[in-house]
């Protein structure tokens, strides 16, 4: 007997028709013999709408009670899931995250898994039930419930295969598969039968919006075979697991990611420290920067520039501007009109020339670079938001994924 | 420095206004120098609309799951007051049942209250915030969620009055006391100062839907002052304690009880044992049973009559039936289409003629009798559901409540 666990996004479980699909595949999961753990999100706009009352009452209220608030969206699904699992005669059990034994940090809306007490779950599997869990959120040591912010019910679920040491965690999602670049810009983008943690890492990062990265990144850690597919076909979806690679350079991908926001800080001393007395400030906030580019000093003065999500932009703005004195820079400025476009793929770095074709198909197309930023697997550059989509089908045509 | 519990009901939080609303009397009720602990119910038509769900997916879904599905709504409920009154400048903390340390039995959809463990609220309390409680709800002994069932957060309330020992427990609800009679029926029906707790609790489980029963023993049981009042009007409430009436009759009003279905059994042994084995059966599944009346015994057999609670009919109905045979009895009749009409206050038992008075004019508006059933406080009858509204005026009107 094999133990799966599986998760199913907001659109899946979007009203009771789609909710007995999930029960079907759920149950046929079971009846094939197999443990079932399935984590689910809230349903379809569930979330936004649960804002959008708060945002009525309180647009700053704290971050404890938007995590209460919250909450509530995945514990319905739970329910509602178990009941059509009922109604099909299977044997269910539904599991707040806390029931679950799911343990975070203090950090209410985007809290870390500190661990999992799996002895419930266990226990309900051992009585041969399937087991269906609300993801997204947790309890932290103070016995009040946080969420895990972005990306939160694929991590929940990774989280939970790597906890029962699963076979496999399958995320089932509205799309079925991994694909070359956004099918929905590119038309002749195919879909991937497998990838590798680095290369799904790089895609999800930057933007592919199939699974968050640090439901990628745990699977990475706790080698955990991930699966994406659509809960909506019947197809084979994309295997994510540890692929070793031939020699042969292979582009894995384009993507987009327009949730992105540049910062630069302008005439920093020329000293050492500069760098990481910006970033420490930034990460007592708990704000995530992405790429970072520092000019050549000049003069005794140097210019750092990094990009941060959108959601964090002010944030960010006004702890730097506070501390600007201090960390004696001249000027702060920002833009949040761009997108980043990157390429994927293992071998990259030792194959000379692939960042040079994605800069000639973008100058060829008359698309302005503002930041380049290059990793083992991947090459991403900032350009303006309204050269995005563009940018992706003319990058993808340079690759010939199409053929 | 006075500690006072307040309750707010499902109108009282319905929008973002009243939710602001009931902001303000907690908060004013602070700015006063008490200690406030406050439990809410779901919003408006929640807990309706949670059920409907259900429904769509599965009608006879599990009650455990139903109970994960409809403590939602009061945690929805319990963030947003507590956004509201961040929004205000206050300290505050929305907290579970679970959280709160509501600690209750296995019965799912209708718990009863174990114990609390009030160490979180004295803490929260003891750092000067307001305390904002999910009404309705708790957790038993297998970490599991149930909801406490009709009038739950009323009991909610009371119960952590006594668990506190608060100096007041208010309930805030949608009328501004309680009436000597349904003043949507009766014009001239006017609102009592005060009553005891026996007698409320007469008028509570008589329908008079301002407090449920359960919540009015509660409070007899540990001397909890409890009053009543409009969570939108200013007007002074109706206070529920130990009152010590001198010898004068005192009629305090008249109720209506429309959830109310009678069942007969015809044709039972007339032996010992046989009404015991009838209620005990009913008392397994835990469904209420209110008046009963037992014929005399003839020719060896007798007839058993009682009232349920219109939701309860099915299930007793179902479980008689499979008995039948076991109680020895002919058949089962029943009719829902009653009303409960019933007068209340302390003293009817040594004051002669009150429930001649009562039974005169229901004769003289041509209103038949079904069934009749008194206490030392309150005489209540059965009559046809069309002519409840009219008996309540016109048992009104024989009291001179209106002068």
């Amino acid at each position: 007997m094999s133990l799966i666990v599986q998760k199913f996004g907001g659109t899946s479980v979007a009203n009771a028709e789609r909710v007995f699909n999930v029960a079907r595949i759920i149950t046929e999961t079971h009846q094939a013999g197999n443990g079932v753990v399935a984590v689910v999100s809230a349903q379809g706009d569930t979330t936004d709408d649960l804002i959008e009352k708060a945002k009525e009452i309180n647009p700053a209220a704290s971050k404890r009670e938007m995590d209460v608030l919250l909450s509530t969206g995945e514990q319905i699904s739970m329910a509602l899931v178990a009941m059509a699992i009922q109604k099909m005669g299977f044997p269910v059990v539904s599991l707040t995250g806390q029931q679950a034994g799911m343990r975070t940090d203090n950090t209410y809306g985007n809290a870390r898994i500190n661990r999992i007490d799996t002895e419930r779950i266990q226990s309900e599997l051992g009585k041969g039930k399937i087991v269906i869990i609300a993801g997204f959120q947790g309890l932290n040591r103070y016995d009040d419930i946080t969420t895990l912010g972005r990306g939160g019910s694929d991590t929940t679920a990774v989280a939970f295969a790597a906890a029962l040491n699963a076979d496999l965690c399958q995320i089932y999602t509205d799309v079925d598969g991994v694909y070359t670049a956004d099918p929905r810009i590119v038309k002749d983008a195919h879909k991937l039968d497998e990838i590798s943690y680095d290369e799904m890492l790089e895609l999800a990062s930057l933007g592919a919006q199939v699974l968050h990265n640090r439901s990628v990144e745990m699977a990475k850690r706790y080698n955990v075979d991930l699966e994406v597919l659509s809960s909506f076909k019947k197809n084979q979806g994309t295997k994510v697991k540890e692929v070793v690679h031939v020699e042969k350079m292979l582009i894995r991908g384009v993507a987009r990611d327009n949730d992105v926001a540049r910062i630069s800080i302008i005439g920093l001393p020329d000293q050492p420290g500069t760098a990481f007395r910006i970033f420490s400030l930034l990460a007592k906030s708990r704000i995530n920067v992405d790429i970072i580019l520092q000019s050549i000093g000049r003069d005794g003065t140097k210019d750092v520039s990094f990009t941060v999500g959108k959601g964090c932009l002010d944030e960010a703005l006004t702890i730097l501007n506070e501390n600007l004195p201090g960390l004696g820079g001249r000027a702060i400025t920002h833009d949040s009109n761009i997108s980043k476009v990157s390429i994927v793929g293992a071998g990259m770095a030792t194959n000379a020339g692939v960042a040079a074709t994605m800069f000639e198909a973008l100058y060829e197309a008359g698309i302005n670079i503002q930041m380049i930023s290059t990793s083992e697997i991947k090459v991403s550059v900032l350009i303006d938001l309204d050269e995005a989509e563009r940018a992706v089908k003319v990058v993808h045509n340079a690759f010939h994924f199409g053929e």
